[in-house]
């Protein structure tokens, strides 16, 4: 089959620009942005891990990570059927079906759909806004996939919590404004952060996400590494950025 | 009397760049370095403020704050007498005895040498490395400034938190390393973290401070600032640098 013939009416196809893989989108619906670009390739896979994406949309992230890392098998935990639908077309045209799949499943209840401490590497790109602060007109879907309407950041790194392995790594992507929970609420369950990366829109702006790692019952000590700029100027990647993104936009 | 009168045999007379203030230091003692100084500039003290500054060293935090703000009064807590001696005479000198003063005393007795929620502003510059951590053979007045001996993190922490009034601000400059234990004894002591700048010697290396602001019994959501850069390259400081330091270095 040809690649369009996965594509539904009105979603469109993407070019990750990695390894020949595509990725269906529905522009109605959350599509991926640099924050899980940015993700995917802070996180720290080696051979052989079996990772696991919480909150994980259209399934960008671990698509992407199987086509980057050297990982054993990746699995995505979606709430939403439509997202996990797109999710799993997406894996079938880019005929990676052996090493990465879909669940539907609200990861509220992730301790019971995995095996506990099954996981070496966990990643999640969760929704950044408390409650319906800041809401507008959104969509239902967008707001889920933005707002901490169905899952919160507690939610998320308590299941990071329960199905990582001793010493497995979390990644997570999120607001700068949130440090002080995030911190918090990692230590609470024994998710040591022992990795920080700002990412500034500038040099001389202010940051606006933020790449954390933490380590299931890992000793205190954190790496904060240099920050990661997108622009030199206006329309203008770094180096870096486009060195992470290819050429792809 | 002339300035050179209130210094002693064996110490030095260091010009702050600021009103004409002069600071003495002893050379085999612990001298001030770009963190005490990036902390002066970093914490906000507003017209009428009544400032705390606890780890105090030779005074260069109370001293430096009194000349570049409108506080109304600013005491140092430190606990080497030798210190406190400088410190007094550098007060003398500068003729400010009005508006900074010195105090001997324990970090740990602080609740009981001030009175509860008398300061507008708590600052600190402590001790950096846990217990003996990377100790080599530095003399003992040194290694209390350096190392966790006397006084912990957490014990600059409950100080801060018995002494500010509620809404009052916290400053604190501290190793990117120890920022989770930073932001959690922050949170434990209900100062919540709501400012934080990272200082990095240059743009592309990792930070080696960060500054931090807290709010006894703030609600959660934290600023995080553009990077502090020093150098653009070798001995070349920035222009916000420049800016911070006078031209005294």
């Amino acid at each position: 089959m040809g690649k369009e013939s996965y594509v539904h009416y009105g979603e469109r196809l993407d070019d990750l620009q990695c390894n020949g893989y595509y990725l269906i989108q529905d522009p109605d619906w959350f599509c991926f942005g640099v924050d899980a670009v940015l993700l995917s390739h802070y996180a720290k896979v080696k051979d052989g891990d079996k990772v696991l994406d919480i909150c994980s949309g259209n399934g960008i992230i671990p698509i992407l990570l199987s086509g980057i890392t050297n990982g054993l098998h990746f699995t995505g935990l979606e709430i939403q059927e439509h997202n996990v639908d797109m999710a799993r077309r997406s894996i079938a045209l880019n005929r990676i079906e052996n090493k990465v799949n879909m669940v539907l499943g609200d990861v509220k209840e992730a301790a019971g759909i995995f095996e506990a401490a099954s996981f070496q590497v966990i990643t999640a790109n969760p929704p950044y806004m408390i409650g319906q602060h800041g809401l507008t007109n959104a969509s239902e879907h967008k707001m889920i996939a933005r707002h901490e309407v169905l899952c919160t950041l507690e939610d998320v790194v308590a299941a990071a919590s329960k199905l990582l392995v001793t010493g497995g790594r979390f990644y997570m992507v999120h607001k700068p404004f949130r440090l002080p929970e995030i911190i918090a609420v990692m230590r609470e369950y024994r998710i040591e952060p022992k990795g920080m990366r700002l990412v500034h829109p500038y040099v001389d702006k202010e940051p606006n996400m933020v790449l954390i790692e933490g380590v299931r019952g890992g000793r205190p000590r954190m790496k904060v590494e240099p920050p990661l700029i997108i622009y030199t100027e206006k329309g203008i990647y770094t180096e870096e950025v486009l060195n992470v993104y290819g050429k792809n936009e």
